[in-house]
């Protein structure tokens, strides 16, 4: 997707040679024209699969989706990564590390809202390592619910999660894939 | 707002007596027409006090927010509760309590994304004590942006949070306002 490589161009920064700043338009403010346009890409990838639920968690992968699912008219789930006192019921759960808080967390979500008549898109913001999608890919395949694809916004393409993903055979679409970072510039793969 | 109450009454679940669960629709599960419905009115309210920025915080007020600014046409920005490693910069904070949660946190916000020139809709599912809005209208107050008003889809009517902000003198706009738990049933204001 031209316009995104060209949005990350402009308004991304490269942080220490690694990290990949996108908050002015992505994970902190958002720009929900731009986020349309990112829907609308899914939707022209996706639309076609009779997609019944758009899976994601929170908090970055929230706005994405929920402007995505305008576009597919199904509604929106998305896994939580800390067991509160109000989340009750049956869940499925899965364990995932994260290495941007540097410590592992539980992502659940409540049963009742996948279930094996679901055909399931799911969809997040980045995929370095590809931890938070395996964690995502548990919990929807304990419900028994039918994993269509997988939607990603930015894939870090020399990180291992895209290449593992895809050798087990997932479908999955990222929307720019960051070949590597050359100083303070991106380099994409297409 | 009548869609609410019927929503509320008939997805909605009062759960020991003092927790109301809408995660049918609100804060787990996400029904993006119904999220429209609500954006449109929050715009009905709003849209003629020249927003520039809808603010939020994680997790449950993103999708709601988001939604919301494809009638106002202006940016969202959410407020953080953890500080990660990614979270760099001048930030604003404040310090929250959570009774969902039982324990204190911080939310943070980027000083990039809230200035002195923002007209600012603070936006959250919702209002019982008061506490997360009143960290995120500390750190707006921070910014020197000015609190236009605040909207809110559920109020705990029975709570202090919305009777201490209007009577701080802010503009509060709750979309349904509950009276009370009566067993299982919920009893609106209006």
């Amino acid at each position: 997707m031209k316009a995104l490589q060209e949005k990350i161009r402009r308004e991304g920064r490269v942080k220490d040679g690694s990290i990949l700043k996108v908050d002015h338009f992505l994970n902190h403010q958002l720009d929900i024209p731009f986020l349309q346009a990112i829907g609308q890409e899914f939707y022209r990838l996706y639309g076609n699969e009779n997609i019944t639920k758009i899976f994601t968690i929170e908090s970055s992968g929230i706005a994405i989706a929920s402007i995505a699912a305008l576009y597919f008219e199904v509604p929106v789930v998305f896994a939580k990564k800390a067991k509160s006192q109000n989340l009750d019921g049956e869940l499925y759960t899965s364990s995932v590390r994260s290495y941007t808080y540097g410590k592992d967390f539980t992502i659940t979500v409540a049963k009742k809202f996948l279930t094996p008549q679901d055909r399931v898109l799911i969809i997040d913001d980045f995929l370095a390592e590809g931890n938070a999608m395996r964690g995502l890919l548990e919990v929807t395949e304990q419900s028994g619910a039918e994993v269509v694809g997988l939607g990603i916004v930015i894939e870090k393409g020399f990180q291992s999660g895209g290449r593992d993903l895809r050798a087990r055979g997932y479908r999955l679409e990222s929307l720019a894939i960051v070949k590597e970072f050359v100083g303070d510039q991106v380099v994409f793969d297409d």
